[in-house]
């Protein structure tokens, strides 16, 4: 079997867009051939919730799993993609029928959205029914196309709470404009951080080439 | 078909060990609800070549491809671990018979210094011979379990040279201690970093479950 596979992930450079008042993703030069070193080395300064990147429950629960916390198998497997391309908000109903994929990945008109453009306020999310529903259905991860699972500003931030208060892993960022509805090979890999709240991560999808 | 994944990945944490002189590795608090914020979010501050890390041929070569010019394959894929435990240096003949896999873990008595001793000087790796093979017979990644795939303080560094003027990508730093010789499913991600030198990466291994 041979598996064709499509880069999910956010291009990370200086000047990418990130969640306002965020630290500044920066990669400035160490050593340089060019000014006579043996390598070329670079310093990275990032938020852990830069581009393409992982929520671990105990981004917003105190008494949530860390990151290294949380079970590694949820990472890799076989995921399902809905297509929600004409809500505002993604509610339960627009999740498609039961029952739900263990890995979900809603794509949504935030993938129409060019790379590169500045923050959008206006990205569509899930709503606190569709993230009762993915817990009740035993999503173990929901990966969606904007830098949040939950509407911007959502007061009390009920999507965010339902989800990571029952482990549901969250993957944030992806570039789903490539896939189509349907069943894919996922994975997507955060750094080995210990004691964090999220990290950046690499994704891609996979399906079997013709 | 059900493989079970082994985690190949150095824990990052404040203090972690890292290259002589390369830039520290920090998690620092950016926001944190024990302090009235809503949320958990923290700051990296690291090198690329951070723990478990991917080299781009431009790491050592001027000319070389950045790690987003890198084709994206060479990241999954069979694997082929060989043990070369007896070795102070890994040369040609410790690869193993012809053919050797296009994805090659070499693991040495590094995989027996405890993980969060301090750097070791005196770690294995491969002298030119080795590379040189790799580059012969089609290697397309050697995975090592130190932080170089080449000695410290090589002269001439001809290891890296011949590797990766011949885009043979290397990962550094894997935690093959758990891993035994022969074939397995490998994959590692690194960063989606745009014009980089290399990247921290995650890594795995898997093997279909008995």
């Amino acid at each position: 079997m041979t598996l064709e596979w499509i880069d999910l992930t956010i291009p990370m450079h200086n000047g990418m867009t990130v969640w306002p008042d965020d630290t500044p993703f920066s990669m400035e030069p160490d050593t340089r051939i060019s000014a006579g070193s043996e390598v070329n080395v670079s310093k990275l300064t990032l938020s852990t919730h830069t581009g393409t990147h992982v929520d671990a429950p105990w981004h917003f629960e105190d008494n949530g799993k860390k990151l290294d916390e949380v079970a590694t198998d949820v990472f890799f497997g076989e995921a399902g993609l809905v297509e929600a391309m004409d809500a505002d908000v993604v509610s339960a109903a627009d999740l498609g029928p039961s029952p739900l994929p263990s890995r979900l990945l809603v794509k949504t008109r935030n993938s129409t959205i060019p790379l590169g453009a500045p923050f959008q306020k206006d990205f569509v999310a899930l709503d606190p029914s569709a993230a009762q529903r993915c817990v009740d259905e035993g999503v173990r991860l929901v990966g969606v196309d904007y830098l949040s699972v939950a509407p911007y500003q959502q007061p009390g931030q009920p999507t965010h709470h339902i989800l990571l208060q029952n482990d549901v892993f969250i993957v944030e960022g992806l570039l789903l404009r490539k896939l189509s509805p349907g069943q894919w090979q996922f994975v997507a890999l955060p750094l080995n951080l210990t004691g964090a709240d999220g990290s950046p991560c690499r994704a891609f999808a996979g399906r079997e080439s013709p």
